[in-house]
């Protein structure tokens, strides 16, 4: 399929969304995949714990694979290998925390076996025909790459998810150096994170947080609740700075951020002194302007340290008044209900928060427009692909490309499963590969699809209505029911004139029917719904979910 | 219940949200109620319509109320009228603008006979004990009032929503010299808005936006289409200045855009020739730099004009790659992901999206910080109670009363139903009166309750399994069944080991009941029930409503 000296780029995932990650780049009969991310499903996936990338392009072509490569350890970029890496087989790179984050998730589901190769920001990797630079990049997590992939037909770069940061918390700013050398000997295609391609200016460092932890450390007279990302280790490593530095000790909760901080700290990317951890239990004999909670719980998550403390279900922690509570993130798209409701529970609780509207108490992990324009201007690619986000970002971030110099025809917005050709003299959009999302449900990995979703946003809207009819299956006379269960639409001990309405409305068409000598099923019960249909709309303009049973004897 | 020399204070509305606001203000047997809002549902009250106050203590002191005032015609203070205008029975006093949007609600639902009052700002009214002063104020929408209510306790000053706009689009800047003057003789309570207490600083002007309007119609070589509140009539306005200026068109699009400009039309608030109207059949003969289309849709709803245009689900109009459209609006908390769509949809067409990240085509019609402290210095009240708007508001905007010097035990943080009472040299929480919410669902008003609500929650998350199993009366034998009808739980299809499983389960639950002689239904429901729910779940790790009927012959 593959032309000579062509390469091909394919997303699977991450483009018209924020979420599931993953790009195949491919040259004659090899491929090197990056990423292998989840997304979190909207609120119109009624009931769907995950999605993930529907791969069967790469099951297809599993020979095919030389590596899959991570560029960080966020679940956007790695929560999809439980499901796929198995299935894939090829061997995984990636820095130390981002295998160890996924090693964790192996770990929970009890899968081994995998072949997980560690690499180091810098590192050159020989994999079949393609060889791969790894280049540091900052992000909101630690141990990020992108990578610059070689191949006979040109140099592939992907920055991954980058933000430039100046002065990094670790001091280990991001190689531009590297990105601008690969700039000057050649880059075929630069594909780029979008994420804040709306985003004027520049973004702030992760260095201005730890100023604003030192403002509120300073003044604060009780205790000191912070709620952030568990993987934003240089954010968690400040807290562990300010607390240090104003003398309180510091008390982990969540079960994700027990976890990072553990394999942050085995690592080195987070270090501290024991001494400074306590445990829940012992805060109650402490001083209040002693301790700092560090906590999940930053989205308004359910289940989280946080919001189980405002809503007064923490087993061993409780709000006091007085407490101050610094939200340390901003609400991802979709949490801002959340967010907002764990906010008023903690005033009503009495304590005071600190959140992004009042200080700078987060800032993004995502480069800005100026930030992109210099990526664009100094790997001066021939094609650009921006990858990560909705379409309004990728388009934005294509009005930046265009706006640095980058032809307008030699910009492709992406879609998911649609191959990308590039050769030194052409570029097209090639065939359209299997691809799409596979859901999962509890146990389930793709045996939910787009029937159970709709009958799941029906039952949402207006409940249902079950008729039971038993029906002689000689005479087709009715010997018993009609029998009516309801959930979910109207309250039924107030509605008993509706329901013997509709059981009239019933025997009516079972009657009509046998007169009639109808006695196919199908024909009773469509007849039984659509009478039902229009007399509950009728009288309630409310549309449930109507399911007759025939029951035989 | 009433002192004497104490004036009553209760919300029963508009506290904890931004929504339904409605407030009662009571003097010895005498009562008068601001506002009657209504409040859309939030994500989690699935299925259902509208929200509005439970007014059970109203109805119980039906005699006492002297009048309903209403302070301007946004939904959440006019929009649960039709519903309770005709219990309250009291005449309603508000501006033009705001009865004419009042009866064209009561016209949809045929209610008529309303005692409707048209006063003016400025307008003093003796309504039993109480003398009300109107006072202008300015906001999102025309024709805006604050109410200054003397009681023989003393002066209750409730803002309504408002911001301090020195440049408004009509000229006729608020009565700030009322407030000062009534601040001067002095109150005892201030109500004030307090939707933007979060935010620092002024709110902008509505000017500015008609300044950005003229930048971008100055460059747009295609067709401009501006969405936008309908009720903004400045807005509108300022889109028929800018398209008149520069030598378009304006076509009209969505339902309440048609209905409010003829109403702002009819009344002089909304100026234009009637020249500078054009259909949307005639813009295709026209050049596309001399149309504007004017529309709804600046939140996603689903049926509006631009979402319909975006999705090409409009049945005359139709985007063109070129078209650079304007959101001239900020998406409402849990409508961002709609707003998100409707822009990811229209860059897909070929459309060019500003909206507020990019531009300033948007201000907010709530006071911000300085201006609620501005608000608070002149009327200088004695008791402060911080209404519409969410805890986190209400308790900054307590904060900033404090900030300025009013006593923090003379800041009453309100609850719906709890009535704050005011004396002369005391006040105090009372008595908590009847409130809370009704949910508007269809033709239903207050028939959908928690019970209803959680059963559609649980419906949504996964699904319904009905095992249907007709027994004997006689001898407890199963004679047919178990039948078993799912959805939204799993693709039956593929399910059926799942489903014989399932059956094989009901079968034994039947024949154990059968021979130790359980013959009460719900016992063996339950036990059909248990025994599923843990099969089902071993099997998905999921948790369907499970419903077993049983018919007996």
């Amino acid at each position: 399929m593959t032309k000579q000296n062509t390469v091909r780029i394919t997303p699977l995932g991450g483009i018209g969304e924020v979420g599931k990650n993953m790009t195949v780049i491919e040259y004659a009969d090899e491929m090197i995949v990056i990423d292998c991310g989840l997304c979190f499903p909207r609120e119109d996936m009624l009931g769907v714990d995950y999605v993930i990338p529907d791969i069967s392009y790469l099951r297809k072509n599993k020979e095919k694979i030389k590596a899959v490569l991570i560029t960080h350890g966020h679940e956007d970029h790695i929560g999809a290998t439980p499901y796929l890496l198995t299935d894939i087989g090829a061997p995984v790179y990636g820095t130390d925390l981002s295998l160890a984050l996924i090693e964790t998730k192996l770990a929970e589901r009890k899968i081994d076996g995998l072949n997980l190769n560690i690499i180091r920001p810098g590192d050159v990797l020989n994999l079949g025909t393609f060889r791969v630079e790894t280049v540091k990049v900052t992000h909101s997590i630690d141990a990020a790459v992108g990578y610059a992939i070689h191949t006979p037909a040109g140099t592939i770069v992907h920055t991954g998810d980058f933000k430039v940061d100046y002065t990094p918390v670790d001091g280990k700013i991001m190689d531009l150096g590297k990105f601008a050398e690969l700039g000057k000997k050649g880059v075929l295609a630069l594909l780029s994170d979008s994420t804040n391609a709306e985003t004027p200016g520049f973004t702030m460092s992760e260095s201005k947080v730890g100023e604003t932890f030192e403002n509120y450390f300073k003044k604060a007279e009780g205790r000191i609740i912070v709620a952030t990302f568990a993987s934003n280790i240089h954010r968690l490593q400040q807290v562990f700075e300010a607390s240090k530095r104003f003398g309180r000790k510091v008390c982990l909760s969540g079960r994700s951020m027990l976890k990072i901080a553990k394999v942050a700290t085995e690592l080195g990317y987070l270090a501290f002194n024991e001494d400074i951890l306590v445990e829940p239990e012992d805060l109650e004999k402490m001083k209040k302007n002693k301790i700092v909670i560090l906590t999940t719980g930053s989205q308004g998550e359910t289940m989280s340290g946080l919001v189980r403390m405002a809503a007064g279900e923490h087993k061993k922690l409780a709000m006091i008044p007085g407490d101050l509570v610094i939200i340390s993130a901003t609400p991802i798209p979709g949490n801002e209900r959340y967010v907002s409701d764990v906010i008023n529970m903690l005033y009503r609780k009495g304590a005071d928060v600190i959140n992004e509207g009042v200080a700078d108490v987060h800032v993004s992990g995502h480069a800005c427009e100026e930030e992109l324009k210099m990526m664009l201007s100094i790997v001066k690619p021939k094609y650009f692909i921006p990858v990560h986000g909705e379409y309004r970002h990728l388009y934005r971030h294509a009005a930046l490309a265009e706006s640095v110099g980058i032809k307008k025809s030699n910009i492709f917005i992406p879609e998911i499963g649609k191959v990308i050709e590039i050769g030194k003299k052409f570029s097209r959009f090639s065939e359209t590969v299997p691809s799409g999302t596979v859901i999962i449900d509890g146990l389930g990995v793709g045996d939910v699809g787009n029937v159970v979703l709709r009958d799941r946003r029906l039952l949402s809207q207006d409940g249902l209505f079950i008729v039971v009819v038993t029906i002689s299956s000689e005479t087709g006379e009715l010997i018993s029911g009609p029998d009516i269960v309801s959930r979910g639409f109207v309250y039924m001990r107030e509605s008993t004139d509706l329901l013997d309405g509709a059981r009239n409305i019933v025997i009516e068409v079972v009657q009509e029917c046998e007169k009639n000598k109808v006695s196919e099923w199908t024909t009773i019960k469509n007849r039984i719904k659509k009478a039902l249909r229009s007399y509950l709309y009728d009288n309630t303009k409310r549309n449930p979910m109507i399911l007759p049973i025939i029951i035989d004897i």
